[in-house]
Order: structure tokens, then C-alpha cells, then sequence
């Protein structure tokens, strides 16, 4: 059980019926998590919503920790981890904890020398480049090298039981596949994709290890408690429609597949407007999308069956207080009347990004239903 | 007029009949460039090519060339600028060509500090941030200060006559400002969308401005003899919908209503899937999509009144060229039957493209109407 520690994270002022809205749930016994609810296309008192990297390098008291500690250092103290992840919540009032993590770390057990440069994002020092590197890869049991996230999600839920769920994640195979190939971030995905069209054994090799990693990574963080996971493809909106169904859906369709509906399953991507009669293919209970289309088109491509997650540009957080919650309120009200909507950002929380217009999204949000 | 310097820009082994494709118009008296006729949506006896950048880094003569001269001296050198197009037209054996230049050479006589550093992209020395900077402007007469630009493309004109038309280009108002604002390439357009939030006077200040300059500059073009003009907007994809009508649309509209339907005008972006029905309003006659949409989903959702432009992906050029003209003929299916398709990469072509790869998706395109 975590305590929290008010010195490293404090609790803010976040207005009483905001912190209210969390609590609706348990305070009415046999009526479950808003965010679960929308997750699975119920309807709900009020749009939940949570920020991908709500415990980012925005907020002043995860600086402070990351004084002392590097990203993967942190990522592997699942303490602290939960202490961020648990600390955010309560300073936000959002309605969903996101398990502090990363993306690629299913990369390490995979050995191919991943490192976090301070200021650099991700590079990793061995990347794949032929059939050899994925003759290679070692035959690991993620479920032990990354027992540290079930950790965190263990004591995250513990305390925050009743306050919110908690969600797990890992990368989704194309994306950790494209930083395995490119050794870090991408314009033009030229490698990720020369390996697609020219090395097919090679691809759908890679592709093939991932996914069975990814899955059991999931399936371990599902058993330590989470209440959802949400797969993130972050790059894939660099694919054509076609070749996302040729080199890419079969994957993602294995994942989700393999968690067996246990708990509900986001898929998340940037400059997916083009590819979401594809991803509607992937099983995936909600999509989440950017704000490069507008949501209630995204949700009429979608199909009423998939609840969907997004989109405020995460830049437009940098707006005077006003403009963030006209903005807010322009993307609930296409979505009014249509359950099965968890507001977010179309991305993560950017660096630099004022606090105080995180808190102006996540208020103008919690006050739509209240008008 | 230019003498084609064969040693400069070989003519290479083009097949006959794709050489001849070009001349099918001026041997038919009457008949227009199959280009043009694309532009304004009629019928052609096979669907025109050609490929932004095709004179660019990847070609061996074009990277000669630029041993001895830089890129904005390039640029300047209107009689070496021609070269450079009319050889690769002729080497390609595209359907039109597009004169060498850039997108921004219109931040030159803004006094910004343009620079073209090796290998690195543009770079601008004093970026716009205030309402100072707008107002520090010159007031210019674009048509003196780039008047090399209509001279190369009158010397491109009177070499490809009855060959090939001459495509007349500038940077859209939006993608010119975000380089004037951020200083060169971005990945989140932070800067940008603070201004266009935060600073509106200053935001429609220097949109205006550049309106102006670029409305200025295209009418420039045409009167020197472009049969068309292509607005490249290269980054707009980076807005949302509501915030492409609010900040961008009035100002593509102004200047394409400037050129009163003189020449066609094609209207090119990137991850624009989701901004297409906003796009159908700025009265382009052609627009260009990336290869992030199916393109005969991308038809339906402009209506059949706009042609459309696009939509390789040009990573797939460094495919093996059985998988690249598999890639060709997937698109042309999809636009059986229905006028008013340009085909096109979904962007640039990118330095260290196999030429091979760039000959077999131009042989794959006009074979394909002669199955």
C-alpha cells in the first residue's frame, strides 16, 4: 500500500465537484468506473477523461523526481512509479490512472541496447536490420523482466481503489517494431518500411516476436490488476490503408485476441483518419484518434460498436484558459447524446505545456454535463 | 532558348511508347496536354504522371549539379533551373513538369534570414514571434524580387512546348507561415499554433501578408507561362478541422480566388484525410492527398467536381520493382473508370530513392491503359 507522499506530489485544488465525479461511482454501490462504463459504449453521468501522459514532464513535482532518478530508473521503482501515477490522479482529478511507463520498454528483454538520452527520447544501440538480428532475439519470459510494471499497477490499484481504474499499456507491434528497426524516432519510416517491402521474412518475423511479448506483457499486467489496457500505435499513421492490412493488422488482431476480452482493450494512433475502416478490424473495444478529423466522423466511421477516445490537439493546451475550454466543448458537443465518448488529448501531454491549462481541459469537461 | 545539355541531364532510355504517351496531344492538333484535361476532370486516354521532387537529390546529375552550385544559387540560375526541369522531364518521361524551386523562396525578400544549410533544411535566422515582427514586413513587389522564378519557367515553357506543361508552384499561406514562425522544420508546430491561439492579430497579420505575397507570386508565374499552379500546404495536416476553418481556410480561398480560374489550381497536403471536406472548400481545382486514404475514398469525400492528385507512398520506391508496380496498379484500380486522377507520390520523392524505382512506377502508370 502506497502512502502518498504530499511533499513529492501534492494533492491540488481541484474543485470540489470534479473530485466528486470520481467518486460517483463507489458511492453508489453496484455502479461502476465512468471510464469503464464509456469503454464499453454505456452510457454515463458525465464524459470521463484522462490525459496520455498526464505524468509528464510538464508537471513540476515529476521534474523534481526525475532529478534523482533517470526515466528507466523511475519506470523500474515501482514505488515511485505508483507515487507519480497516483499522485497525478489526485492532482488532476482525472478519471483514469495510466500506469507510469514507457512504450518501448518490452524492448529491453528484447536486448537491443535501449537507452533514454536526457532530452533525446529513445535510442536503441543495436537495431534490426536482417533475418540474423531477429535469429537473435532471446526467448524471454517478460511476465519476470518486467515483473516491476505489475508491480506499480499492483499498488497503483491498491490505492486507488475506488478513486479510479487504472490502465495498463504497452507499445503495439508495429510501433515498437519501427523504433526496433529505425534505432529511435522517424520522419519518413524509411527502414521500418525498406524491411516491409523488401524483407518479408524478416518483417513479419520481427513482427511475429513482438506480438507474442506484447501479449503476454499484457496478459501480466491484466493479472496485477489492470482495469483496461490500451495498445499504443503511435506511428502507424504512416502507413497506407493497404499496407496496414497487409503487414500490420494480423498483429494487432493476435494481441487483442489473446486477452480474450478479460478487460477492455484501446487502440491508439495519430493520422489514423484515413485507416479507420482498417482498425476497426483489430477487435479493439475503443479507438482512440487525433485531432486531425472531427470525432463524431471518426465515431461515424467507426461504427456504434466501438467506443472511441480523443481529440483536443494537445498543443491547444498552451491557449489562454477560454480558448482551451471552447475548444472542449466543441469536441463534446459533436459527441452529445452519443455514449461511448472518454475524452483525452489526440497525443501525449506535450513538455512545457502550463499546468494550468491541463486543469482548464480537465474542468471544462467535468463541467459539459453540469451546464 | 535552352540548348538541353545531354551531359549535363542525359535523356535516358525511356520505352517508346512511353515517350510517345507525351506526345499523343500536340499530334492530335486540338487535344491538350492529358494532364491538363485531368486537371479539370475530363476523360484522358491514360491517367498523366508525374512526381513531386522528381528533379531532386536522388538523381546523380541533379546531385552533380549541386556540387558546384548551392541550392539557392540553383535556384537563382534560371537558365541551369530549366535545365534541371526540362531534363528530368525528359529523362522521367513524366506528363508535366514542375519547375525547380522552392516553397519558400518567398521568405527571401521577407527579410527573414533564409537559409538552405547542407543537408539540413531550411533555416530561418529571425523568426516571427510579436506583433513587431509583422509589422517590420517589407512591402515588397514579389514579381521584381523573384523574377528568376517566371524566368526559368519561360525557358521550361519554350523547351517543352508541344511536350510536356509547366507546373508553377508556391508554399500555402499556412506552411509558409509555420517556417516563418518556428525558424525551419517542426514536429509539433507548437510555436505556430501558440501564435495562431494566443497572438490572433499577429496570427492574421502575417497570414494576410503572405496572401498578398503569394497570390503576387503565383499571378507572376502564370503570366510567365505556367500552365498550372500547386499550392503546397505541406504541413497542414497538423491542424484540426475547426481550426483549419478558423486560422487557414479564408486565406488559401483569398489567394486562389486571385488567380480568377487563369490556369488549374492543385491544392497539396499532408495527413489531410480528415481535413477533406474543409479542404473541398477552398476552391482548389485540383487537390493532392498523401497515401494515408484509400484515393477513392478520398474522391468521394471531395465530390466529383475536384480532380485529385496523389497517392504513392514514396518509401515504397525503395521497394524491389515488381512490389512498386503491384503499388501502382492497386491505385489506378481504384480509379477506374472515374476522370480526373493525376497520379502522384503522396509527397516528395526522397533523397536516396532508387531511380530504377521512380522509372518503374511511371512505366507501371501508362502501361497500365494499355493492358
Amino acid at each position: 500500500m502506497i502512502v502518498h507522499d504530499a511533499a513529492i506530489m501534492p494533492a491540488l485544488d481541484v474543485p470540489e465537484w470534479a473530485r466528486a465525479s470520481h467518486f460517483t461511482d463507489i458511492e453508489s454501490p453496484g455502479v461502476e468506473y465512468a471510464f469503464l462504463r464509456a469503454c464499453r459504449g454505456e452510457s454515463t453521468p458525465f464524459t470521463p477523461v484522462w490525459l496520455m501522459r498526464q505524468a509528464g514532464r510538464y508537471l513540476p513535482e515529476y521534474r523534481r523526481i526525475r532529478e534523482r532518478l533517470s526515466f528507466l530508473d523511475l519506470c523500474r521503482d515501482s514505488q515511485t512509479a505508483a507515487e507519480v501515477t497516483v499522485g497525478t490522479v489526485r492532482k488532476l482529478g482525472v478519471d483514469a490512472a495510466i500506469i507510469f511507463a514507457d512504450i518501448l520498454l518490452p524492448l529491453l528483454p528484447m536486448g537491443l541496447g535501449l537507452e533514454f538520452a536526457k532530452g533525446e527520447g529513445p535510442h536503441v544501440e543495436r537495431p534490426i536490420r536482417g533475418i540474423a538480428d531477429v535469429e537473435r532475439l532471446p526467448n524471454v519470459s517478460v511476465a519476470e523482466t518486467l515483473a516491476f510494471v505489475g508491480e506499480t499497477i499492483a499498488l497503483t490499484k491498491a490505492e486507488l481503489r475506488g478513486v479510479a481504474p487504472v490502465i495498463g499499456f504497452a507499445g503495439a507491434p508495429f510501433t515498437v517494431a519501427s523504433y526496433a528497426i529505425e534505432g529511435g524516432s522517424s520522419r519518413n519510416f524509411t527502414e521500418t518500411k525498406k524491411l516491409m517491402y523488401r524483407e518479408p521474412r524478416v518483417w513479419h518475423g520481427l513482427m511475429a516476436y513482438i506480438t507474442e511479448l506484447t501479449s503476454a506483457y499484457l496478459r501480466m499486467q491484466i493479472e496485477a490488476g489492470a482495469d483496461a489496457v490500451q495498445l499504443f500505435d503511435s506511428w502507424v499513421g504512416c502507413l497506407s490503408p493497404g499496407d496496414y492490412v497487409d503487414y500490420v493488422l494480423p498483429y494487432t488482431q493476435q494481441v487483442i485476441a489473446s486477452l480474450r476480452s478479460s478487460v477492455p482493450v484501446i487502440y491508439f494512433g495519430t493520422m489514423t483518419a484515413g485507416l479507420l475502416d482498417v482498425i476497426r478490424m483489430t477487435g479493439a473495444d475503443v479507438v482512440g484518434v487525433d485531432w486531425r478529423i472531427d470525432l463524431d466522423e471518426a465515431r461515424d466511421r467507426l461504427g456504434e460498436n466501438v467506443a472511441i477516445q480523443g481529440n483536443f490537439d494537445p498543443v491547444k493546451l498552451f491557449a489562454e484558459p477560454a480558448e482551451i475550454r471552447k475548444g472542449a466543448r466543441e469536441i463534446l458537443a459533436r459527441m452529445e447524446g452519443r455514449p461511448g465518448h472518454i475524452f483525452n488529448l489526440g497525443h501525449g501531454v506535450l513538455p512545457g505545456t502550463p499546468v494550468d491549462g491541463v486543469l482548464a481541459l480537465i474542468d471544462a469537461v467535468h463541467a459539459y454535463d453540469r451546464r
